[in-house]
């Protein structure tokens, strides 16, 4: 790894220190300098990190011409504002999810990146964890037949985003998810949401469905207002079941020999449904944290010119199921065509 | 409890068992008379309890005039019809969930049992559990504060039933507990099922929502086609949650001292979300098996002419909930008033 | 199954009543008599199994000519009194574990049995688990390389019996399975044991480690003043390890790919410790009740003369363990021959 | 917090960057100078923290003068000598666990530390975590009555250490747990390892109980070769019983109100052993990272002139337990009095 790239982050709330610290240990990053409005979070960067520039302005980032990337980690109505900016002064960019409030704001920011020839990646960093390759890797060998359905749940206390309800605050992790596991293109969204607190009219308990125009479903259960944090999901096959756990120390992922097979007992013209249990095997999870993997893959991409796996693309059909969602919430679960 | 109850038991499939030992273990029972269709179910009752009397013909206990109260634990679809003949017989009669396919039949059993002064009681089975009496004591005291949501799991790897879906199959389980716990009338119910194992067009996944006219929301998940088994519901209120997950050996019930808080900073005109976190318990339950306690109940109501807790109005409201849903779930997850 | 054994259930205290439910459903059985010192227990019987005669006098049963063989199933201090009248009535005998006070009095029936041609089997009711079985097939297998240790645990709350302290209560399970898992013959006991409940003396809590002449160790945990109930072992070999889990309901044994090398790098001449770790798997496990497996081989063991898997040497080797943790512990952990 | 302490960190192996890290954030530090015998560690601190100085020798920061304080991290053998040195150059000292190999050394230590006026704290970093202050304060409100037992659990896969045994490396934690928690003096340790891995005569699973001269007892079960990790501590009380699991999310301390009572009949003049089983709670606890909350009590300790909560003498009482531990296992469990 010979080529160093020089990177800012911009925004420094929840999430940015973790893009600082992953881009302050990977070697191919020189971590550079930090934006963010609030002085106390540049004053808490700062006592760490010493050597690096802070500013309040994220245009002073954008105009450094040392600086070859950023991660736009601001909130997300500013994602699309700024992420063009940084494109438009040259910067690769990495883009907190969701990318873009708008599916035609996401597809102008790919259309930028491509014209100036510049790496745009969003940050679904679920997609760089040990779990979720692995279960890319089952479901791509066959080992779980067809796809018969995908049940997620996120639920925890909090957080409340002043600016966003559950569903795009939670949504864009399972959706990312699914998007990258399932080799099946998304026909229709419904999805109810309620506001049992009231603040802002925020919902705070969203159910969502997608339909694939065959018999496959896919169900996401997302909560803030849950007194326990669970996060699991379900992905049944016609071979194999697998549950996911994200919440778990060990076995993450358990890959269960269970299944249906429907059977005709010739002599007696009789269908019969059967069961099949065998063992349950828990494949080994490589560890190493999701963001340190995303970011090596970040700068893979800058300097070997790659297309990165969690591209603007994989940003814009998240983005799409969050603005049909959305208007299914706002009309009562009407099915919305995607 | 002097006086005594003679019993018999119409089916022997996967639950009449559980009756007929409850029925020889409760004191103010007589057990007496076992029917089935199945010689082979008779034989291994027969083997048990040789000293009861078996039958192929149903007809065979409702004539006996010894017989002072039957329990219908048969297909679904010949509930309405052996428990009106039972009626008709002059048995009070203990009935297998749901208790009848339509709102109309449901009806028609309970005028008749008021009619001729006879017990109706449901096999709700759960509604008699230390756990369930247990979470209504805690919601009656307020001790929750206003109910916010209900949310239900409860999937598994099969039971396919040949005449009923996942829906009427489990969701009786959690209607019923709903109806129970909360003292809200459901307005409308919408429903989405999939079919993703052709057998018989039954649907093995169903998501169900039921609202109460306000922002409370409930939601059910059944599956026939889980790897793992989950029963598991959260209850969220204003002041605590609780969750309840009935395959816990202990701690079937914890109720969580977590909320959400609107505060606003006057100040500052900005209105804040706050989360209280305290610690969280899990009562007593108490872990006599429910259908003991049920058959006490039965005998009871029997004995002392009381109204059951479980009775035909309750059987009602769940099948209401159930016809509903399944008109729902044929139009697409329409809202469907109840 | 064409031969019928007439058996009767002598002690219905705790375990006498799942005694007599599996003689009743096993097929090769009659179950015909129960005796019991107390009135209430054998009402309790008599009301669900009203065909059977009750006694309180065992000997009642043992006199009976048309009765082939008896469950002795009385606190222990009466099992050597009890079976020896039996096997010279001539029954066959299923012993309650510890079958014995003293490795001279199981002796004494074991010769005795063998003099009468009777069978004579301990009830080692774990050996019969599906569990159990998978883990003999598992070790057997040679999958998990050489035994390294043994390390179980089971606390509980209680029960205090009234003659019997911690270690004859408890111990019997863990001792019998591991003589039955392991093919090794254990060379000395020491055990530490203390009563910090003052009734009548008896040890509550007490850690015994059995030493089988080289590097290998047993331990066992054994407590009945636990606020929460566990029962595991974990077996550690040189290529993999298992985790027993009784209280789980799924994945009671799980083998872990798991293990330790040591590896010589020979240009430094340094030795070097290596961890393997790769997937686990949980074997499926057949869940027919323990006791029902028993009674089958009990069943069969009298019919075909064979010898059983439990039979009076197993549940000697039992009690020669029993006897010398007791020394030991009367002598602060003093080390002890087998 | 007006006063500055410059710090350096000497060894940066698998702890000394959680320390660099905590220092760097803690307000009251600035993190100085790290110190490790391998470049490539140096390297790695120096990539995330280019600020800092770096060195090979330990004896460029003891005379430094800008630097007030340092925290030794390096391996057991050497924890004397750098601590000894360190304070003879006038620097307050954090010193890993544990803190010596002898009493004598650690005596040395406290002594040395007094007459230079300087503070010397240990590291027993389990002391700080929000679990275990919790733990203390429900212990000292007498909410558990008199400790009856406390047993305690940590094993795992690894890691083995090239100098320290199981007993050294485990041991440490679970004995300073018992340490601060307990207000009961040991006195006399029995222990009993073995090596089943041959890797340098390594005792890589022991069993250690302690006696306090009543029926008081603690045991502690320690193992680099379990294929799953287990932290978990019973404390029992003869009023209440608590279970401290240090790898849950939630609920790591949980408060059982479950007890044994022996009850007098008079009339009978019998003894009933009764159990009380009420419910369960599970305190909130402070999830504030535990080295964080012990670098600023070290802050606060250097700059107030405090006695630190784990002094030189909560380090030695540690020593002491190992020491003898060891001696005993050499015995094959002898008796050890402390």
């Amino acid at each position: 790894m010979a080529e160093r790239i020089k990177v800012g982050v911009i925004g420094c709330g929840y999430w940015g220190p973790n893009l600082v610290r992953n881009f302050a240990k990977v070697a191919g990053f020189d971590m550079v300098a930090v934006a963010d409005l609030r002085q106390e979070r540049l004053d808490l960067i700062k006592r760490q990190y010493p050597h690096l520039k802070t500013t309040k302005h994220y245009r002073d980032i954008l105009a450094d011409p040392d600086i070859d990337a950023v991660a736009v980690v601001t909130p997300i109505s500013t994602h699309y504002k700024i992420a063009k900016e940084a494109l438009l002064a040259g910067k690769h960019v990495l883009i907190e999810k969701p990318m873009a409030q708008t599916v035609t704001e996401a597809l102008e920011l790919i259309e930028l990146a491509e014209q100036e020839n510049l790496v745009l990646m969003v940050d679904h960093t679920f997609i760089y964890t040990g779990a979720i390759r692995k279960i890319k890797e089952i479901i791509e060998s066959g080992e779980l037949g067809e796809i018969l359905y995908f049940d997620s749940i996120r639920i925890n206390l909090g957080l409340f985003q002043h600016d966003v309800d559950v569903l795009w605050d939670l949504g864009p992790h399972d959706f990312s998810i699914m998007d990258f596991l399932l080799d099946k293109e998304p026909l229709s969204i419904s999805a109810i949401g309620v506001a049992p607190i009231a603040y802002n009219n925020l919902v705070s308990i969203a159910y969502i469905t997608i339909n694939f125009g065959d018999d496959t479903i896919a169900h996401f259960n997302l909560s803030w207002l849950s007194p326990v944090k669970i996060r699991r999901t379900l992905i049944g096959g016609s071979r194999k079941m697998l549950v996911y756990d994200h919440l778990k120390h060990d076995e993450q992922v358990k890959v269960y020999d269970k299944g249906v097979e429907i059977r005709t007992k010739d002599a007696i013209y009789e269908t019969l449904v059967q069961y099949r249990t065998g063992d349950m095997y828990a494949p080994k999870i490589d560890q190493t944290e999701a963001l340190e993997v995303e970011c090596k893959h970040f700068w893979d991409c800058i300097v070997n010119r790659k297309k990165p796996i969690t591209d603007g693309w994989a940003g814009l059909r998240v983005v799409k199921m969050l603005q049909a969602a959305q208007k299914s919430m706002a009309n009562k679960g009407e099915v919305i065509p995607l």
